[in-house]
């Protein structure tokens, strides 16, 4: 099947999906569960030949990880899918609603978008994951994955749509889209055939789908995410969360990457500070201000400043004030999720008000900006942009609106 | 002042912008109304400059009719202005908010969106309009007019920013792009300066922005609108209403461009109609079964059925079935506006939910699908994609959310 054949039957297919009940959709996840665990060792022989061909062709270690399953790591996806079921249907939902003077109503409601392009690296999970959310929210999915984990995703997918089948669906809700290069492109510049685009991945990916899309993308995200410690911070508080925000994950999207210390309280900061990432396993890359305050700090070169380290590395640099953070922040956000540590009530107004991202925390660890955190119990990735959704995106942020508008033969006068 | 350079400038005045209370900006708009107003006979002289080079140029009466201007237009534009102070302000708006079980609060907030861009054709009024609608959002404007309007937009852009200045603010929340198309390119690859671009105008000029621009576009809309006529519907609610979406104001994108008859109420509802069309002074051109109804019939080429009249002209065609209309208005649609007439519930609900479109309407106009109409009190123009906003776009369609998370020193974990 050519890219084009895939789109028109998933296109096809999301005609049926958005008149799906709730309770049909739930039936239809808890199919392609059972389906997904009866076909565990398909998956895992396949997931196998993945991760043979990615090692014989000196993939990192890192990287092997990503791509392997095992069968804990497979039951997860399965449970996965099972816990969507339990999530509420956003589609039909009443957004907003009113009456115009002469009688006739508007209801503003929740509707699927259709069909989603999700283009992702070489997490496996992804693809399961994926196929749920968008079935849930009752669009049909076109899933690029990542070359190196092909045969694990054809299994992967030919399970979830056996799932669909054994309950009376049509299987092109969910398809794997395959081929070389000029595919991706192909999906890229599929306007009317796809209704929206969602790069999962590392910034170079996400970037490259931003940079050649027609069709509309939700951008998701990296995260040079700041934790500014200003003048007035309980500095207990604020070792705490920089510990948690750097350490407790490094390699996520919404760890972070650099701190700003107010300079009236840097020299009692980092007295409390240094132990404790150094306990961390923490390294401190220091501008030159920061770097005079104790010699374990090692030198920042300026473009470490822009960079998610996604490491067990962390840079710092000290200011002279809130609107100094202020400053820094605005040059090298990526508009992923900022905090503030701070007893004062007017320099946390001022810093929500001021700084221009996804989330803005005060007192707390970046680490809860997250689907599952906030409770949306699903989430596609976080939206790094300002239209459509912004932020962690559960089941609600994958559908569209539609105005209903009822009369009795009203007509504009 | 390159291109660039308004951008950043731009920039730079959103941050004020964002900070700004209702209050002041109401305030705002007041002083760019009354400096609008105090700039009358320049923008009116500058508008004959434009106006004549376009009557020497060819220009047609339509488009001349359009890039005109006359106290009256003028009076409009300063009104508009002023009755954007009257509506709510959405910056600030708490879309909605939960505590995490751990204590940590969550609150989304609208948040404007920073610089809005704004590319339209050569309607003078739209200048004001857009300046205030991103004013009274908390956005800068880059307004990127047409080069037929240029004295007209330059004396009105001038008027607007000394009402800002006048008021203490900075007039770089308004600015004319100038320049050659290679400026437009520019404007749509500048992701990260411009944060949304909106094209108001044809349908060439949408699809160009649409297809050429990196940074993310609401789309506006083209409206290839149809009315289904039911077998069950009241033929004179019928009638009214199709005379009323196609002949009220026959140029806009709500205006119906397709009637499709159910056979079997299609004789008695013809024997009504075609008195009231022609009364109307609308031609019809209908298909081959439509045709076989009337000699005052013309032929509708099959090309007919895909574009926009705008004109006193209405394509017609006989269907079997509400399936069948289903399946028309799926293939044509440009997803502006579907209404179906019909007193069979079951049908309705059918129509509401299978057809996807930014409005669906029941026994009404499709003329009512429009800001003003729906009570938006101002329209940036209609969005007819999928992400973000669809249908009418209000002030609360201009803005972006913030996620908002506050705690006690609350970690991960």
């Amino acid at each position: 099947m050519t890219f084009t054949d895939q789109a028109r039957a998933a296109r096809r297919a999301s005609l049926d999906l958005q008149m799906l009940t709730r309770a049909q959709k739930d039936q239809a996840l808890q199919a392609m569960a059972d389906s997904l665990a009866a076909a565990e060792s398909e998956v895992l022989a396949a997931n196998t030949v993945d991760v043979d061909a990615a090692r014989a062709s000196g993939t990192s270690d890192a990287i092997i990880d990503r791509l392997s399953l095992d069968p804990a790591r497979l039951s997860g996806m399965v449970e996965g899918l099972r816990d969507l079921a339990l999530l509420g249907d956003p589609v039909g939902d009443v957004v907003r609603g009113w009456k115009l003077d002469n009688g006739v109503s508007v209801t503003q409601v929740r509707v699927p978008f259709g069909v989603v392009g999700i283009i992702y690296e070489a997490r496996p999970n992804v693809t399961a994951d994926a196929a749920g959310i968008c079935l849930k929210s009752g669009n049909a999915a076109l899933l690029r994955g990542s070359s190196s984990a092909l045969n694990t995703n054809r299994a992967t997918v030919t399970a979830l749509r056996r799932g669909l089948e054994s309950v009376g669906l049509s299987p092109d809700a969910v398809h794997l889209v395959e081929g070389g290069r000029e595919v991706t492109g192909e999906m890229m510049a599929a306007r009317g055939l796809v209704d929206v685009l969602i790069p999962r991945g590392g910034a170079g990916l996400i970037q490259a789908v931003v940079d050649g899309a027609k069709v509309p993308v939700i951008e998701t995200g990296t995260g040079n995410c700041h934790l500014f410690v200003d003048a007035s911070a309980d500095l207990d508080m604020a070792v705490a969360i920089m510990i948690n925000a750097k350490a407790q994950r490094c390699s996520v999207c919404n760890a972070l990457e650099t701190v700003l210390v107010h300079r009236d309280t840097a020299a009692d900061f980092w007295a409390k500070a240094l132990p404790a990432l150094a306990e961390a396993g923490v390294t401190v890359h220091g501008d030159d201000a920061t770097r005079a305050r104790d010699a374990s700090i090692v030198a920042a070169a300026p473009d470490e400043f822009d960079a998610e380290y996604l490491s067990m590395d962390l840079a710092a640099k000290e200011v002279g004030s809130l609107a100094e953070a202020l400053e820094h922040i605005r040059e090298h956000t990526t508009g992923h999720s900022e905090t503030i540590v701070t007893r004062d009530q007017t320099s946390a107004r001022t810093f929500v008000a001021q700084v221009d991202a996804a989330a803005v925390l005060v007192n707390a660890s970046s680490r809860f900006v997250d689907g599952g955190e906030f409770g949306f119990g699903a989430e596609i990735g976080i939206s790094t942009q300002k239209l459509h959704a912004r932020g962690p995106m559960g089941l609600q942020e994958m559908t569209s609106t539609k105005y209903v508008v009822e009369g009795d033969g009203q007509i504009r006068a």
